[in-house]
């Protein structure tokens, strides 16, 4: 009665959006954040009001207190897409306070959540308060693969029930023999190995990342390395990320100025983000080799 | 560029209506008609306007020349659901021509085309036009099994790239996996025997339908199974369809009173609606026979 399996999270948010959001709405939502995500609110016409973060994740206290009326908070607090922080516990408490406080709905999207490394993990908000003003958001796109199409959201009956019966007269039903083939491979405990194998593969490969990267001058510009396959490379030169990318695009080398995921023209373009998940350890070292001379070039 | 694949025929009809739709939007449908693409239809605000059916499916003339701005006309063409008619020839080419005339969008939901018996196939309008203003709709769900999720759409190359970009932001693509699995079913001719496996073993259950009615009071009052799964027994007693499939269930006979399907009040519930699809021939021959005696008792 709690949780509604969806074809994605993205579909999960998309059903919560079309049932509350219109063009008079407004949405605040991390930036730099997840552009999918943004599409999809800004789908039903509500206004995106973009909210910084640093490294504890999205700036709680930069929330709205001038009468702006918001429907929902998004974040990502295990992983902070793209620059990979996560929500701190005192934030997610703040956060909680605040929507309790202003009757705001918190979209909780637990992007990367499963990768996490040597660090202990955070209750998620939607644990820490009964009946909170939580609706948490969970993909199997990232742990098994995108094409399964299988995501779910878990909030109170009130809110699963409308996107139970929103959903029966938009697509009907999430196919059943991918959930049965999930549910087969949970319950025999190998979804949990699959998982465990995937978290060692990354946790090497974010190993040869940072290795990779001591041995050049951007030493010490790594974050976001904590969880995801995802980690973000600041630059202290004046050239921006965007001038980088493009030249190590040229050369094979595919990095993404944080820009590109910027809804405020505000946000310094200084920052590359690089996904280490599908690149081979030779890839990543070769890479980052390639990419420091680069940007010692343009310096 | 002219197909989208969908997660059945309701989601491919959705994405048209949520980008065409608003409240203050028309679209002609069948009456009786499919209640779950109306309510489909409906979700978008949009009012939905009763035409009416005949043996020859909807009575195009009936479409309003008052001025109201349709923006779709809605169709069952092979068939009508629920009576089981088709859309006669004449009228297809009314309906097309209608539709060019006044720059209104033809919805045509070739529900159970693949379930043909004895009688010659009409060409779909979408092939009767080339570029006219036709969508047509298929699914797997009666041909498989629902549960598969897969349907389709075809139309203009604009038209389904709108449809494409906007089901990428609202739940990004259909299960690639079930996709592949269908591929291979029909490449390999399997799909082509199953489906005519299907239409040989309906057309026997349809075979015991007739049979059984004519051994009955109600002879002669069976009309729609010329094609589908499903056919209509008109009423020539007093007593309603609701009232008949009351007394009908009491005794484990699900059938169902026109009326279920109709929106305009003024079309009378006089007819009932049989499922053969699902259930055995020796269901059908004693269902029949139940069902003849409790119209025999009532009238």
């Amino acid at each position: 009665d709690e949780i509604i399996v969806t074809n994605g999270a993205i579909h999960a948010m998309y059903l919560v959006a079309s049932l509350y959001l219109d063009k008079h709405s407004s949405v605040a939502f991390e930036d730099p954040g997840y552009p999918l995500a943004r599409q999809t609110l800004a789908l039903t016409g509500a206004a995106i009001v973009p909210i910084a973060v640093d490294e504890d994740g999205l700036r709680v206290d930069d929330l709205p207190t001038d009468g702006t009326r918001l429907k929902f908070v998004y974040v990502t607090p295990s992983h902070q897409f793209p620059t990979g922080q996560r929500l701190s516990l005192q934030r997610r408490q703040a956060l909680l306070d605040w929507g309790c406080r202003n009757d705001v709905l918190i979209l909780e999207d637990d992007y990367d959540g499963e990768f996490r490394y040597d660090i202990a993990p955070l209750s998620p908000m939607a644990a820490m308060c009964e009946s909170g003003p939580v609706v948490y958001f969970g993909t199997f796109s990232k742990t098994m693969f995108p094409s399964l199409r299988l995501g779910f959201a878990a909030g109170s009956k009130a809110l699963i029930k409308e996107m139970s019966d929103y959903r029966k007269v938009t697509d009907y039903q999430t196919n059943t023999l991918s959930q049965l083939a999930l549910a087969a491979f949970i319950e025999n405990g190998e979804f949990e190995k699959h998982v465990q194998r995937m978290r060692r593969l990354y946790a090497q490969k974010r190993r040869c990342l940072r290795d990779a990267i001591a041995n050049t001058e951007l030493a010490g510009e790594l974050t976001g390395t904590d969880s995801g396959i995802n980690a973000l490379i600041r630059l202290s030169t004046d050239i921006s990320a965007t001038n980088i990318a493009d030249r190590a695009r040229l050369q094979g080398i595919f990095v993404t100025p944080i820009s590109r995921y910027c809804q405020s023209a505000s946000v310094a373009d200084n920052a590359l983000v690089l996904g280490y998940g599908a690149v081979s350890e030779a890839q990543i070292a070769a890479g980052i080799g390639k990419l420091a001379a680069i940007i010692r070039a343009a310096g």
